[in-house]
């Protein structure tokens, strides 16, 4: 079945995006035909979502890798690795946080240094295992939606934060993907969705996925959550992640921490849904997790008018992290993960 | 010493107001010459802040007793009574939450029951009552800081959420009353403003002022200061109220319980700052507290620009309530409550 929404298409000789700052107002597509409109689109956050961001890249290496080839068809095999590997570190600097963006990249290129070839075959190549890293995480997400639905009550009002549908991943979505998957099933849910200041998330893209999909939900200002949790509206809080640390401390968009705050003071579980490649063993726990900090001009103006006196200083940390003593469970594609998450996470990393 | 802001201002016959809305872009005012002005600009936010609302809704019934006196001058006192009572009721049904305003209220009613004259003599008095009011908050706040500052460490980053300045009073401030005073005082303060949607009196109204008055600011989304307080730049969490119950239990704007239980979470001294008229004695607790929901528009629309999908649901409560066993001291006009606040509260407020 393809997915009804569709963020990230392939057009053989360029990617169109959905322009989700536009959302959901306009629905309108970027078409980007060079590595540099792919990197800038990456930056721009016309998509973002750790897992769309990684498949988003993946493209972006194929179309330059492509441009290469017709620049110089004779390269040198040696030429075409380092114009691989400098494809890699052109991407891999548009955003820092989310690690399935290196995971994606690394991916990328060490299929492409092992497979024989001229400049063209490699692009062919690339082209290709851009499209598999697609369908892969289209499956990937049913699967962590499979293993997510069982731990969904049968009526439950199900808070959330940002985005992590199929705007979020080349469809599905993590953690919405666990709240389709449990409705799928025949569970009665709500979907309580925050706002997520300042870029909106929720009101824009994750409100607009649950109303164009009739799934119920409800949007709130972020402060608003943990009152929302005392009147005892909300029976579950799950969200997605952009680096799971190997101690399963977690970075994901800011705000992220509060919802774990307010949840384990109402007892109620907080889940997060991520797929394996979010998983960053080689990351010890959150502190060593690099969050990016953005322009404060997304916190001091409001469609392009100032919300704040001119000249304020802004702390606008695009993400943060929550312990794992927060977090009830991680649920990825190979299973669910339970503390000590230093040894449940390196099993099912390990597994295949 | 006039203070430096001066949103409301008595004019003899009509009230001007600084358009809160309307910050930090324009410093516009309205003018009210009728009661109906007054509780329109309570009702839509022009002014807002618990003892703002209260001063302001004294200075409508003033303006509104004056036009009754010359409608009828020669009115029986009977009418003049019932004319005042409601005046009373009329501007006790603008806001539900903040028990400053049926205080002022009821105040103002009771002085003018009890004088003796005719319809003039009457709105005389209650345009004097509405005069010692305003004079009398002001020194309120004074007080509060007096005692709030020593709370203040001598270096702190002090954390708050929506706005308690002059913005907020008649001026000086409550919670932002006692970080005045701490400066004042010579401590080295640094103020972390939530921007506190959805009404952004944090990034229109309290950074506003700061930067104003020069004390240090950093702006920042709600769902940053959990992580901000972890990276350990907030010694100090400080807000205002709308209510406080007999138990301590204590009402203010939308995301306050949020900062309440981040606070906690790292260990954080999190002080409430409010008169006596906001304590009330016959709320016992609170789940008492009627909470008024707004508009969802604004939550939905920001800037005129639909941010959210047509026909979302939202819940968008404006007031959250704090337990009072998150809240380290509440600072009065008369001294510094601690738990157990039922006594603590109830000595504060029968001590004259």
């Amino acid at each position: 079945m393809p997915e009804a929404i569709q963020p990230i298409q392939w057009k053989r000789t360029s990617l169109h995006l959905l322009d989700q700052r536009k959302l959901p107002r306009e629905e309108v597509y970027v078409d980007c035909a060079t590595a540099e409109d792919v990197a800038d689109a990456i930056r721009t956050m016309v998509v973002r979502g750790a897992p769309a961001i990684g498949v988003t890249a993946a493209f972006g290496m194929a179309i330059g890798a492509r441009a290469f080839a017709e620049r110089q068809p004779r390269a040198e095999r040696r030429a075409v690795d380092a114009e691989v590997s400098r494809l890699k570190d052109f991407f891999a600097a548009t955003r820092p946080t989310a690690v399935n963006l290196f995971w994606a990249l690394e991916r990328v290129e060490g299929i492409a240094r092992k497979a024989p070839g001229d400049a063209s075959a490699v692009a062919t190549l690339l082209e290709e295992t851009a499209k598999s890293l697609y369908d892969e995480d289209i499956a990937v997400n049913r699967a962590i939606g499979d293993h997510g639905a069982p731990l969904i009550p049968a009526e439950a009002g199900i808070l959330t934060h940002c985005n992590t549908g199929s705007l979020a991943t080349a469809g599905f979505g993590t953690a919405l993907g666990v709240i389709r998957a449990a409705r799928a099933a025949g569970k009665n849910v709500h979907v309580f969705a925050d706002e997520t200041r300042p870029f909106l998330q929720g009101a824009r893209l994750t409100a607009w996925e649950c109303v164009k999909e009739r799934i119920p939900v409800t949007l709130l200002c972020d402060g608003a959550a943990a009152s929302i949790m005392k009147r005892g509206k909300i029976q579950v809080a799950i969200v997605g992640a952009d680096r799971v640390a190997a101690n399963g401390d977690t970075a994901n968009k800011i705000g992220t921490y509060s919802v774990a705050l307010a949840a384990k003071a109402h007892g109620i579980p907080f889940y997060v849904a991520a797929p394996i490649s979010t998983i960053d063993l080689s990351t010890p726990n959150g502190d060593a997790i690099p969050i990016e900090q953005r322009d404060p001009r997304e916190v001091t103006h409001l469609a392009g008018h100032a919300v704040a006196p001119e000249g304020v200083t802004v702390e606008n940390p695009s993400f943060d992290v929550t312990p794992s003593d927060l977090i009830t469970a991680i649920i990825t594609e190979r299973g669910v993960a339970r503390a000590p998450y230093v040894d449940s996470l390196r099993r099912l990393v390990g597994a295949r």
